[in-house]
């Protein structure tokens, strides 16, 4: 199959959950390969039918012979074996914490257009995904928004640049990938929540700049975000337009 | 304050995510005080306002003078910490991702009830919450208990009782405390679907009778569901009597 210590199996054609796996082994700089990408999503459903212990969705990722699943479980175990967060115990939970908290963000993104069933259509839920959307935007965005920009503040050690300690640590890449979602998602809405979080935009823009995610960002493998993804851009589900 | 090692701070009155943490504490003899349950509400907002790493939401852990957050991080925490679970790597890994699939059917068990926005009442949403709590009882029920009922009968070493090697392990409380509120909230939809489902709901079973469970259970420490909780019973939302 392949040499490679890292794969990942996730469906092609969108950044979803994957992407944030694929963050983390990309900042990592480990040896990995994004095996849906490069093959086509039957090996992901092969890999999702015979996994040995199974997996209820993709992401999954195969180290050897052990296929681990959910999305935050993986960035954890990277961040964790790639020393992208401090070792001590206490750091290592906090950031496990901060990585699930982006991970609910993220399922209720995913449910502004999905609101009442995952496997039928948008057209099927737009009533509902239009009170769950404004809900979405005035509500939970500020509020987990505004709860990381409290966690930036509160870190005594990280003028008020780092969620952990006194440099980056693997967290940062789901919370400017969840950032980076919205932009996509809600641009008017992000308009008028962001000055109320500089401290976490600055965060998106410092993660933005690292030079591997620049460069793994610049390349053919990152997928943009488009209407078949966790984020999509409904524009009747932003903010209207300003006048 | 306590001279208990492990103090749990979440919202009395509901079992709520929270039970997941109690669960754990009692399977493991820990010696943990309620503190939400003895001393009220306010207690824990107070330390949802002053944990020194903020936490988004209860529950909180209390362990010396750390307070860590996230209801499947404290599960998995004190479950690797008070041995539920095999030391090896692999193993960690997989309870971790059993447990956040059971965190994911806990918040869509949830979100039946409030499909549109957390913070408003059910009356607000009740034509949402038919059409979702529909999907959910039809195609997720099945889906997440057939996963759970795949984990057991590929366990080699398990003989289709445990999702983790020869012996019981952590998540099964999860797995036991998901399938209760199921029962619970959805009578109806559960008649339906157990049949299809044996091992989980020996293992549901086998989890009830373990003996510090049971005696949890019928102590005044554990609160019965209600509808206040995350697992709510309300009669149009389950399958239509059998006639």
């Amino acid at each position: 199959m392949s040499d490679a210590r890292f794969e990942l199996y996730y469906w092609p054609g969108i950044p979803g959950r994957g992407e944030f796996v694929r963050l983390v082994l990309e900042e990592a700089g480990a040896d990995w390969v994004d095996v849906g990408l490069q093959s086509g999503g039957k090996a992901v459903s092969d890999m999702l039918g015979k996994a040995p212990v199974p997996a209820y969705a993709p992401p999954l990722l195969k180290v050897g012979d052990v296929v681990i699943s959910q999305a935050p479980n993986i960035c954890s175990y990277l961040g964790e074996r790639f020393g992208l967060v401090p070792s001590d115990e206490a750091s290592r939970l906090h950031a496990r914490q901060f990585q699930l908290t982006v991970a609910d963000a993220v399922a209720e993104a995913h449910d502004t257009h999905h609101p009442v069933a995952a496997m039928k259509y948008y057209d099927e839920q737009k009533a509902e995904a239009k009170r769950r959307a404004e809900d979405f935007r005035t509500q939970r965005i500020p509020k987990f928004l505004g709860y990381f920009e409290r966690v930036l503040k509160a870190n005594p050690q990280g003028g008020g640049k780092f969620l952990l300690g006194r440099d980056f640590s693997y967290p940062e890449l789901a919370l400017y990938q969840w950032v980076e979602g919205l932009l996509y998602a809600f641009p008017n809405a992000m308009r008028r929540v962001a000055p109320d979080v500089p401290g976490v935009m600055a965060l998106r823009q410092r993660v933005a700049e690292r030079p591997r995610i620049a460069a793994y960002k610049k390349s053919p493998r990152a997928q943009p975000f488009n209407p078949q993804g966790i984020f999509r851009h409904y524009p009747e589900l932003d903010d209207p337009n300003a006048t």
